[in-house]
């Protein structure tokens, strides 16, 4: 399955922390792009890219201005629209068919979503009946339609420099894939 | 299961959005309580609080400095301490053992976590062994302990004024109970 995750309505200075968040949970449970609505934001991208060079793979960030249209393309090129929104539909309803699709876009806002993305989504999913964190939402409904795989143990990303050994107590790094 | 939430480091001004995506989290999934680390923060008490008026619920924020007693005593009080670190065993690999707790506090940090807390920790988890957004964590963490409950359709949180009804699209909204 190919995931892609819409960031709509990013705003610079104001949602820096927040879309980082966004970006770290989409990077670590195998999104492989995250398209971000607004103006190219450096801290974002330098942010995540500092992990990138230590942790290593292969995930995108791109910054688009008219995501609508984006979308639409999105839509038609095969990508199943997943709008997460506390009124949506609950996500344990709808995850055994979602797990059937070969490419999703996953769709998170940051304040109000336009009406018009209800509409559009092929699915509009919530995580919870209750208002929710987004960067919450994402990271669970991205760990239900992989089943959990993302979690498992020896989780390394390619040309990492470093990746982390699991231990009860403390911290273990491998270096360049040798301990 | 009793549910409580850790939150290490809060910084005033800076963690304010972070810390009021902690907040959601932990209330939508069924947390009861949430200990945050520093001085009194107004700015996270009234944007949780708003959303409780109008969603019901019983969620707590309590404010704490001096964060390691507090966390000593919950462990002296019968609680699991369960901190979430990229570092840590993997959650599916100790997930069914926690599931057996009665208490489990859940401890998440903002920048550096001080080495005590690993070693004072019962359980050091990780989700995903990739660096990872602490909202994202700890909301599949709550979700994995809870095997999915708080997602399921018909959520309603007590003396809740509003709450949802599920659709595949737009918005649909009871009111006290009522349609």
């Amino acid at each position: 399955m190919e995931i892609e995750v819409v960031r709509l309505g990013h705003r610079m200075v104001r949602d820096y922390r927040v879309s980082t968040h966004v970006c770290l949970v989409a990077r670590a449970l195998g999104a492989r792009r995250i398209w971000i609505e607004g103006h190219v934001d450096q801290t974002v991208q330098k942010s995540v890219g500092a992990i990138q060079t230590e942790w290593g793979g292969e995930f995108e960030i791109q910054f688009v201005l008219g995501m609508r249209k984006k979308v639409l393309e999105m839509k038609r090129s095969g990508f199943c629209i997943v709008h997460l929104t506390m009124y949506g539909t609950p996500l344990p309803d709808a995850e055994n068919d979602l797990r059937q699709k070969e490419k999703i876009a996953i769709l998170i806002g940051s304040q109000k979503v336009p009406a018009e993305y209800y509409r559009l989504a092929d699915y509009n999913i919530s995580v919870s009946q209750q208002p929710q964190s987004e960067i919450g939402a994402l990271a669970i409904t991205l760990d239900h339609l992989q089943e959990g795989r993302e979690l498992a143990a020896g989780q390394r990303q390619v040309n990492a420099k470093k990746s982390v050994e699991a231990t009860a107590r403390g911290k273990k790094l491998r270096r360049s894939g040798v301990l």
